[in-house]
């Protein structure tokens, strides 16, 4: 069994970097404070007798060795990268996790016939540089290098200098070793295990997501002169649009998810009728089958919307994560070390993507997830219990051990 | 009859002060462009033999003595001043129409019992200072020269140091003289006119126009990990009310307006379901009675929804200008010196605001509208033929006569 306390310290330890006034962290990624946080991850590690290599995307790598090295590793990790209203769990629980594991197999002098691997991913929230989970993405080659080290924030710096600037751009090739398995603990984002009374997620895959702009374009007009039946009012067309988008996951249960989160309206005026607004949707299922069905079905809502209104309306996708369904080797580990342990346990799937989606491209993958109060994240207020951080990095080392064998 | 090409020379004139490139004005309230505005204007009254007084917040009265100068003046004016990205006509054909009256007359040598005014008034636009209609309000005690002098800008100027800097704060008491009658001239702002082909709306009155902020809060949530059933979605329950304020409308004809112009979405995000909405409601219709059961309409439904879908939605009212039913005298005046000059034309109601609803307060009133291309107004292609620039001033010169005597 793992050091609960000793866990909880460390996570503590490291939200002091990035810390705000109302309990949160702000640790964007390549600031700053990530080069805090990243040296005192790695010193914590090199600490636990771990070997420390960074990649040219600033992806580490904290290894300790097995009795058979030329086995590939059993890797966890995720990401210390924050939103800009962040919490003290998110990414970072899935880091410190594997580095107990480290040091409760130092504890027990336990040795593993596979090296085991901790990762820690860069931005991986890609609130700073987009796209999301991009180390892991490189790693992955889901898309390049030179792709990734073009993108800018909004003051226009890069990833590469901003890499350079805080010294992790690594001399290692992104995705040059090979992975025995890969899982990674979290805290769940959402408030089904909550709403279940479960510890531990037994996690099966995560969601497709599929991400769009959409544009309703009307004719801005006066409010006050232009009678009922004469207006092009975008908004109008736009709102109906927004309940199409949540109508459309109702219809593609029990995984269908939609969301409008962003919209803008022009000119934005109480007294101007509306001539355009622009929102986002983001549309998610357990299958590429159903994202695609739901593509379908609110493209063909818009025409008819459209055809019906004599507004067009503009649907483009601007990313498409493809489901993923993790290797039952690892969900049968997390489920067998979370019954042998005792903890109540549920399977899941995941609504957010992770650096895991990636990985589960180059090795077979698992999650292990937490709850987290009211399944809230990506917020200050995030929290999470002690006792089910103790559980989940319990998990994590029983599913470990059976992979990587002792 | 007025001299077509004059005024319309004077127009192209007082718009080359504040031209944008797409060919409108941006002439905003109390800044320099409004003083040139000012000084242009006020030296062609006074070439035109007319005295010039200015009160004290800054409305401007340019008057041309009649025989009987105990008479009350017959009065017509607008406003110059612009929106952000204003038209040439919205406000300064009133003013400019007034001058080209006085003008016509000094051609012909014709003497008015009465005399003659034309006002223009300070701040009618509201998009630098608010409240709107501000220099009429003032004259007309719908509220204090204090409450408006307090007024700031987005800078945090108030409107009795931008008056005192532009030298345009005069030291008569805004209502200090009585008025005989007021006219004017304005486009229509709206579609009416050119959809039914007629060159003169004979504007009956304004609609009562009534302004609130709508909010409703739910529960920011991560768009992946929080499943449909247990959403608090602000932006869903938002987009209904939304289409509310537009079937309220329809249950309130022929004259029910309703628009939803401005929203804010909290966080505004992609991948987070909205904790809140903020957005606007401009409600109108042609009787207070009618607005008052408006209210009432969409208070009832938002209290519906909100219990249905237990968000709190909070309805503030923020601005309530009354419907105002111009009096006979001013509207005959106008439906019989249209009819005399043989244009075509139709009694019409004014769905904006405009200075005429408070002289309304302190005389009787009436008002010309002539059409404006695609019924656009607030914006740089803003549009008016000069036919129909003639023969509104046309119409105001018989008007005004008939009221004033010769
Ligand atoms: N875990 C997480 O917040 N990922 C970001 C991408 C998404 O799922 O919206
Ligand atoms: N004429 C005009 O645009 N007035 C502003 C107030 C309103 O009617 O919305």
């Amino acid at each position: 069994r793992i050091n609960g306390e000793r866990l909880w310290d460390s996570l503590m330890e490291l939200a002091k970097i990035g810390a705000t006034p109302k309990g949160g962290v702000c640790r964007l990624t390549l600031t700053d404070l990530d080069k805090q946080g990243r040296d005192l991850v790695t010193r914590w590690a090199r600490e636990a007798g771990m070997s420390v290599t960074i990649d040219k995307i600033g992806n580490g790598f904290m290894r300790r060795p097995g009795r058979n090295n030329s086995l590939p590793p059993i890797m966890t990790g995720s990401h210390i990268d924050t939103q800009p209203t962040g919490g003290k769990f998110d990414g970072n629980y899935g880091v410190l996790a594997g580095i107990e594991v480290v040091r409760t197999l130092n504890d027990h002098s336990i040795e593993t016939e596979a090296p085991i691997e901790v990762a820690f991913w860069t931005n991986e929230e890609g609130s700073r540089f987009v796209p999301v989970m991009m180390g892991s993405g490189v790693f992955a080659k889901a898309f390049t290098l030179e792709h990734a080290y073009a993108a800018t924030d909004t003051e226009g710096k890069t990833v590469k200098d901003e890499l350079e600037r805080i010294g992790y751009i690594g001399d290692q090739e992104p995705g040059d070793h090979p992975i025995g398995a890969y899982f990674e603990t979290h805290i769940e984002q959402g408030p089904v295990l909550e709403d279940n009374q479960k510890t531990i997620g037994v996690v099966s895959g995560v969601l497709g997501i599929r991400w769009y702009n959409c544009t309703v374009t009307g004719m801005e007009a006066h409010a006050g002169p232009t009678p009922m039946a004469l207006r092009k009012d975008a908004l109008q067309v736009a709102a109906h649009l927004m309940q199409e988008v949540v109508a459309c996951a109702h219809r593609h249960p029990p995984h269908g998810r939609g969301t409008v989160g962003m919209v803008h309206v022009h000119p934005n005026s109480r007294n101007v009728i509306p001539g355009q607004v622009k929102f986002s949707i983001d549309l998610r299922n357990a299958t590429d089958a159903e994202c695609e069905s739901m593509d379908q079905d609110i493209r063909a809502v818009a025409t008819k919307l459209s055809t019906k209104t004599g507004l067009p309306i503009e649907i483009e996708m601007v990313s498409n994560y493809p489901a993923q369904v993790f290797h039952p080797d690892c969900v049968d580990a997390v489920g067998r070390a979370a019954a042998k342990l005792g903890y109540s346990h549920m399977p899941v799937v995941s609504g957010a993507g992770h650096d895991a989606v990636y990985m589960a491209r180059l090795a077979s993958a698992g999650m292990v997830f937490i709850p987290c109060k009211d399944g809230i994240s990506h917020n200050e207020i995030e929290s999470a219990e002690p006792e089910h951080i103790t559980a989940g990095c319990n998990v994590l080392l029983h599913a470990m051990l059976e992979r990587a064998g002792t």
